[in-house]
């Protein structure tokens, strides 16, 4: 508003794909931020593991520190922009020297937060300094701001997430064109949807940390990697997807958080998805979160979940706020009152299951099956045998109606030891996101 | 934080449905509100129309004003909630006195936000009081704090909504249950989902009013309602419904702003959008809104528009984030720099056209049809004729390659003229939202 505005200038630890995006922003949106914020948004000072690497952009009029921590004590330095990621080393010690000295902190870092989120809020608090974290969930799909903000006069009851775009490309893709996950991985590697090493997002770490955040900020309680089960799309197999299809559902790696009775359920793991609810029609590497709560009822995002550009408006969109003087705290309620997640294990979950036997074709089979389930007081709601596998066996596709998942695993070890059961059967969550 | 938290009193003008359901939120869910704000937030004084009628919740504690504008320089209320809609009138006096007073004001009233959105924002920020609508807009989705805040780091290249509960309810029903619209209209109006005089709904001027909105916020420009091209669905027969399927769409009524390279165009009008698109499948009263911006591409967001708890959600977003202190320019940027809109007339639209001809069954109408508009220039996507009509004309339906709408009038219009032409063609909008 004033015609010789003040300036904000950032500090940026890491020159990686997202690093670069923000300076993008900054320089090509720079009138733009101008008048959103009523001050001048600059960059002062950069930090990278490589000084002479050509990153496109010219970073010569920045000051460079080897060590990143010290844009912490950079005089020049107004916030600190984190982008190296790594749940502890520099990212963590920066965070730490930021927050102490009182300088507004905005990161990327899915798994800073998950780790250390309480105790970096803690210190946050105590100078309120600003710690913001909107693109290290669901990449530009600003969530955490319509959990913390939007939503706010809301008891969440639950939420439904699809927050890896890796994993859901994947999916995608065997669904489309019929192949097995090895393959589709393979060649998500080679055009770069995958890393070298993807077990972070196939086995569904990636989700977990997400995951562990959102429920935090929905659920006030500390986040909590370490007690979050678990389970990534590994195991997930052509004909899964196909009778999937078959009855109604698309498979999804879910990030799910819900209020129960006696605490909150968190966990990540595939789930067979109604086609009729949104997200089962988010493909290729989108991301999508469904959030309801008691009173505005069931509200859906979605957007992409990665990327240069859509990470790096999450990031700027972070400082614009700082920018606006926006301040409270970084889990939108005091961290003291962040209660100690109360998980529940997934035994007590309640829930309808997708059950996939491969059998021998001989009589008294399906007598042997539905005894089982009885006997583990496992309702079918629906059954299906269809065709031969190629070594005789036979497929036999159940669903249930709601039923515990200590009793749905029970009745699995059981069909493990009938004789007429040729391979381990197959299991899967039916979710309604 | 503290033990002793302050206060923030409200006075609420208006205790028709969302009233109440503000005062529901703010008595339920009052720990959680002092939680995420450190503030008791509490009501002081309230005012409507009919202080006798039984509306469900104990009033006795509040005071009372039998003229809402008095909430304005009640000492006691630090907030003003107003729930009595219009644009004009009460409203208008009780906002203009609040913000003069530089008293923060939380109004979920479009037509008032759409008429003088300006002239309110230079209010508010002279006296850098709170001015904000969330609740103006698609109920209970964050749509305005997502543009104004989550994607503030982009220039905004385009927005789609589905803006307007009782339109999207019709359309609904009468695809999926083959019905005309003034049938399905008297069931809706029977059920309470359409107002006795259903105007302001059908015709779009409620989805004019919100789309005025989230255009000046996406394109900082003054909102403006009168330059607003504006159509209904009154004029959506099954016939299009039926048609529109067969050829992959789904009939909406699209609030449209979007950045072109000579001004921002606004618009609303039924339009046919792919199946694959967003917005085709929200259905029944749920609104969407999709946004796109240059470095976060495209991003959804999904909800209840309308109803008690899901506007009163968005009030009490609006209310806990003035508690937080959260304050910037009530439109995104300072109201002095919004610009003229540059409305660009509909002529100049240059989109895809579906139109619907009725025709005699007799040679030489397909060399008609096709010389006419290739005399203006208009190509043809598709073609498909089927069936004859119970009078004996013959349904012809066609969709266009890129044209403008200028060159799409002028076939329409001769059309008219041609002599095999047997009622009015259909012609509507194919967006790909």
């Amino acid at each position: 508003m004033s015609s010789n505005p003040s300036q904000l200038r950032l500090g940026i630890a890491g020159l990686g794909t997202v690093g670069i995006g923000v300076i993008k922003i900054v320089e090509d949106n720079a009138d733009l931020l101008s008048a959103r914020t009523g001050q001048k948004i600059t960059i002062a000072a950069v930090s990278a593991r490589d000084r002479g690497r050509d990153r496109g952009v010219d970073l010569g009029a920045y000051a460079w520190h080897d060590n990143a921590v010290d844009l912490a004590g950079d005089d020049n330095v107004d916030l600190v922009v984190e982008l190296m990621g790594g749940s502890d080393g520099p990212a963590y010690a920066l965070a730490k020297a930021c927050l102490a000295a009182g300088k507004p902190f905005v990161t990327a870092n899915k798994a800073l937060i998950a780790t250390h989120g309480k105790e970096l809020a803690q210190l946050a608090e105590g100078k309120k300094a600003a710690l913001r974290f909107e693109a290290a969930v669901a990449g530009g799909i600003p969530i955490i701001k319509a959990l913390t903000e939007g939503l706010s006069a809301n008891n969440i009851s639950g939420l439904h997430g699809i927050l890896n775009g890796t994993c859901n490309y994947i999916l995608t893709r065997m669904e489309r064109e019929g192949l097995p996950f090895d393959e589709v991985l393979a060649d998500a590697q080679r055009i770069g949807y995958a890393e070298a090493d993807p077990t972070f997002d196939i086995d569904g770490i990636d989700t977990a940390h997400k995951t562990a955040i959102l429920a935090a900020i929905a659920f006030g309680m500390a986040p909590d990697i370490d007690n979050l089960p678990t389970e990534g799309i590994r195991n997930i197999v052509s004909v899964d997807i196909d009778y999937a299809r078959e009855l109604g559902y698309r498979i999804k790696l879910l990030g799910v958080a819900r209020q129960q009775d006696d605490g909150v359920e968190v966990r990540v793991h595939p789930a067979m998805v109604p086609l009729s609810s949104p997200l089962a029609n988010v493909m290729d590497a989108t991301n999508a979160v469904t959030v309801s709560g008691d009173h505005v009822g069931p509200t859906g995002y979605e957007g992409a979940g990665a990327g240069q550009g859509p990470t790096a408006s999450a990031v700027v969109g972070d400082i614009v706020d700082v920018a606006r003087g926006v301040w409270y705290p970084p889990f939108g309620v005091p961290a003291a009152e962040l209660g100690s997640p109360a998980h529940l294990g997934s035994e007590a979950h309640i829930g309808t299951y997708y059950i996939r036997l491969k059998v021998a074709d001989v009589p008294g089979v399906m007598a042997d099956i539905t005894q089982t389930l009885a006997r583990e007081k496992v309702s079918i709601d629906s059954m299906l045998q269809r065709g031969h596998a190629d070594d005789g066996g036979v497929y036999i596709v159940l669903t249930t109606h709601e039923t515990t998942e200590e009793a749905a695993n029970a009745a699995l070890n059981h069909f493990n030891a009938l004789e007429c059961v040729l391979e381990s059967p197959a299991m899967l969550r039916i979710e309604a996101a």
